[in-house]
């Protein structure tokens, strides 16, 4: 029982109380997650427009608001569901990141000028360049903004400043004092599903800050297609696409400073990446050239871009810098992810799966790599599987199944009752279920089996990963054959790319010396069931390795070091592009994938031997 | 006797029959340059705001109007003063001209790109670049702006585009088909009384439409230092300062495009000069630290700047170039007159005066340069002198007085009967009087003179140049102690910052080889004249030169050849700027100088041998 003033919102009194309600948005109604249930409605304000963008009105009318619009009006219960309390959350957004020699290209210069005397005229900017060059810069530029607010700055910092300097190129600010100490970046990863952001102390090269929220395009459509559809319908569409991820990219930014007591004004480079239509739809360029052969992106370098002329929030006179592309879809983040795993300088053999809605696989080494694109679907972030979820609280995480009695053990995150079950859950229970002889290699229930596990529900059969009085849902939670096919094509997706960059390369399984499983799953994912499902190819286990949200991590090696940035032209220069669909064996590989974990099982002897049932077979 | 539709302006109908009448500002009200007079006033519309603003309440009355405002509602009699028509302006705003060598920032490039195939699927750009890099281009830059739109241009035109280069560093324009013959720029100095520009086609290097208007800046004071002061006094002031050369230059350009049948779009570089205060004015930087010692500017070196930044009328990207400056408020204006003049290669000893409000004053030759500002006043234009006006039809601009008879000729611009002096006819009119006895040295009558020519109104001494009679304005035109008190000041500014300079190079009359004379003046001025009354120092007639506005013309030669933008940056940093008012013999050769043609009579010989009254005396 807490007592607050009335009239505020749900979200503000439950922070009056110290109880976490997940609120992404900051309160703004826009993210939808502060879903709580309030019976005695008559206590409360009506429901507004917002909720009734986020709540279906059964939904509403069972007593389901949001917390964030809901104002007090009375004595009231609330219940806060454990989907919307805030816990420790399990994505892995932080990516794997190598060792790195700090070198940005944002620099800070403390300058103390003389000042101007009848004898020493000199005009400000000289002086000021003058200075610089004493520092070893020369040749710089500025913009007409700073430029027409210099002599003010100067004079009202007593000639003691502080020049900031982009790529020893431009000057992006000059502020009074010595502010050397506040110099911060930030990077983005505008994933299809998912939009990843650091904040970024650039004189120390750690990340501060890190926040993470939905891509407010899914809205428009959960695949690419579907949104540079919507965008070329009507320009007004587009812009809406260009425009929410600015707009998110800016909440990002302006969450990580409060949150870290940095101001935004201190924030003088974003390094972005993204796949080439979420690299287009961020510049405001036209997708819809990607959509048809020959796929043609509009550029493939890197761009710098002034702040203020795309928006951002961070000192408006900063840079923005958009890491290259490679080709087709395979941009930006692509070369981040390589860039964040080094392959291109290592001597042997590697493969990187970055698994994501869009996913990206690569096969090569220093000597030359080979990538594509592959459109696994969102599966993988527990979307269209029925009781799926995102990897939040309460989320069911691994799975086991016992292959005699086929009692079902789970982990959830945070050890809460189960709400639902998040991707490396799936990939468990549909490794597990095919491992005990639950499922065959097309996927289909073995309806011979005895066990109250499997049940019939509308003519579906389901099989029960956690029962409902178990959960906090009030009924089963369940995989089914949908559920489970859903996860088929978003793997054999993946393994196609895999199996015929692999073959573009002329190398097996044995030659891969190390795997590199990039994405949001990052560590919960188990090596074994994406062996068994055949999202991996067979590579020993010792091989591979989880390197989390590698894109994230790449823009953020771009943000701290130029010469990463320099690598990152070359990457983006020397990998060989393969567009899967087009190429010859594709069909046929992709429709042998469909098979757990492979049509030809010799392709994956570990997983034989672990498959009792297959040998009595 | 025309017949017009009702409701249409007095200079709409005016245009329809023909007859030419002043409208500067193309009829919107801003110039109120087009004044008739209506004696039927029941006849046409209402006197607006504009016209209030225009016309005093005692002009309304008497039924002066402006033709774009009054409109025809019935049976009129107009009668258009001769200052209101058209007529052939005399002001000399095409400076000399140097030969140059054509090599524009601005390069066109017709391009037939190969389409994208499956098999080449490089992106937009990047093809672009290529291409662009086989004609020996590289490195290039692109906008957001245009990068947005380039795929669809680039499809558009079916990949057969004309690009528009910027310095060989950056792509302003990308357009479908070939319109390499379309390449069109503009010059504009800023002077503090007028603005003048060129429309420069790039192809040919020839100007093919000239403008001139007045300095709308003028309502907030004829000099320098009053404007600066009204810009300090409030933000808003300042910005309307801006504003006003910004939306002054872009009536011109248009006006020029319109007349030269020119789309703004085709017209990609801008070259603007202009004293440092107009330097800052145009930047939107603030100038009150031009008003206080030590007078630092805030930028020397040239800038560029896109046009959209400056919200200049041209197309969107292409650059505006402002050329660099000297120091104190010898600015870009004094660069470009050096470089029209090619002073600072030549191996002689040149003087350089350039004539006007604010007017520069150089002394040398290839090895070095000295320069310094003379705040001369708007005399030389006609303004604070009782009959004064510009250089336009019936000004008196020659004037020549009979020793013997005292009988006044003149000339008037179109030969028109006589509405007022002009500058070079005031200058005119004091060296004769000095010449003939009616005035001495000090510039004061000699009133024992027995003539006709001289009388006293209300006191005053007055010397009647045209009669009433001989005026299409009802009364006598006369010059009066006060317009030659006005004169001696003028002069005397810039003969002190000659004789300042002379000195600092240790040189003296006879070793100046090559005497510019600069200014709107142009041609129209007398150099005999302008010996007598000391405007110029005492230099062989024959190597006078009169240059008109090399301002502009040094802008020009810098919009059609980079080599001259880096002569200007030479010119920029290697003239020694000489600060007058602190100049130990600035107040004492001031005060010598007010004399005519100078208190010491000796340093004028050719002076002396003309006037036959000293030599009596």
């Amino acid at each position: 029982m807490i007592t607050v003033t009335s009239g505020i919102t749900v979200l503000e009194a439950a922070k009056e109380a110290g109880i976490g309600i997940r609120s992404e948005c900051g309160g703004e109604g826009s993210c939808g997650k502060c879903r709580v249930i309030i019976k005695n409605q008559a206590e409360v304000s009506g429901a507004t427009a917002v909720e009734k963008k986020h709540l279906s009105s059964s939904e509403l009318t069972n007593g389901l608001r949001l917390a964030c619009c809901a104002c007090v009006q009375g004595n009231l219960a609330v219940m806060v569901p454990s989907e919307s309390r805030i816990g420790k959350r399990k994505i892995q957004a932080l990516g794997a990141e190598r060792n790195v020699k700090l070198n940005p290209a944002i620099r800070k210069l403390h300058l103390e000028l003389s000042k101007p005397t009848i004898y020493d005229a000199q005009p400000d900017f000289e002086r000021l360049l003058e200075s610089l060059q004493r520092r070893g810069i020369t040749d710089l530029e500025i913009d007409l903004e700073l430029l027409q607010t210099l002599p003010n700055i100067l004079r009202e910092a007593e000639w003691e400043v502080t020049v900031t300097v982009w790529n020893d190129k431009k000057i992006v600010s000059v502020e009074e004092g010595n502010t050397e100490k506040n110099r911060y970046g930030f990077s983005v990863d505008i994933g299809t599903s998912k939009i990843v952001g650091y904040l970024v102390d650039l004189t120390s090269g750690e990340v501060i800050a890190f926040k993470s929220i939905e891509n407010p395009q899914l809205i428009r459509g959960e695949d690419i297609i579907t949104r540079i559809a919507y965008a070329q319908a009507d320009d007004e569409n587009f812009k809406e696409l260009h425009q929410a991820l600015i707009e998110t990219i800016n909440s990002l930014i302006v969450g990580a400073c409060q949150e870290s007591n940095v101001k935004t004004r201190d924030v003088y480079e974003v390094t972005v990446v993204g796949n080439t239509a979420m690299h287009h739809f961020f510049l405001g360029i036209q997708t819809k050239n990607l959509l048809f052969a020959p796929y043609v992106p509009a550029i493939k370098r890197a761009v710098n871009i002034k702040a203020a002329s795309l928006k951002i929030d961070t000192n408006p006179l900063g840079n923005v810098h958009v890491l290259p592309n490679i080709a087709g879809f395979v941009g930006a983040d692509a070369v981040a992810d390589v860039l964040a795993t080094g392959m291109h300088k290592m001597e042997k053999m590697c493969l990187l799966i970055d698994i994501g809605t869009n996913g990206e696989v690569f096969v090569g080494n220093k000597q030359s790599i080979v990538a594509c694109s592959c459109a696994a679907g969102p599966a993988f972030e527990g979307m269209h599987i029925e009781h799926g979820m995102k990897a939040g609280t309460g989320a069911i995480e691994r799975v086991r199944i016992d292959s005699e009695t086929l009692n079902v053990e789970f982990v959830t995150i945070d050890d809460e009752k189960p709400v639902g079950i998040c991707g490396s859950g799936v990939v468990d229970a549909v490794a597990e279920m095919f491992r005990s002889g639950v499922i065959n290699q097309r996927g289909d229930f073995n309806k011979n089996l005895e066990t109250k596990h499997l049940r019939i529900v509308n003519g579906e059969t389901k099989f029960v990963i956690a029962w409902k009085h178990e959960t906090s849902l009030g009924n089963d939670i369940t995989i089914s054959r949908r559920d489970i096919q859903e996860m088929q094509l978003a793997k054999a997706a993946l393994h196609t790319g895999a199996t015929v960059l692999m073959k573009e390369m002329n190398v097996v399984e044995a030659d891969i010396k190390h795997a590199f499983i990039a994405g949001a799953f990052g560590k919960y994912l188990s090596p074994e069931s994406a062996k068994l499902i055949g999202l991996i190819p067979d590579v020993a286990a010792e091989r591979i390795e989880f390197v989390g949200n590698t894109a994230v991590s790449g823009a953020k090696r771009a943000l701290v070091s130029m010469q990463a940035r320099s690598e990152a032209q070359k990457i983006s220069a020397s990998v060989n592009y393969v567009e899967l669909m087009t190429a010859p064996s594709f069909r046929k590989e992709f429709l042998d994938s469909i098979f757990l974990p492979h049509r030809n099982i010799e392709k994956y002897p570990s997983v034989q031997n672990q498959l009792q049932w297959l040998k009595i077979l």
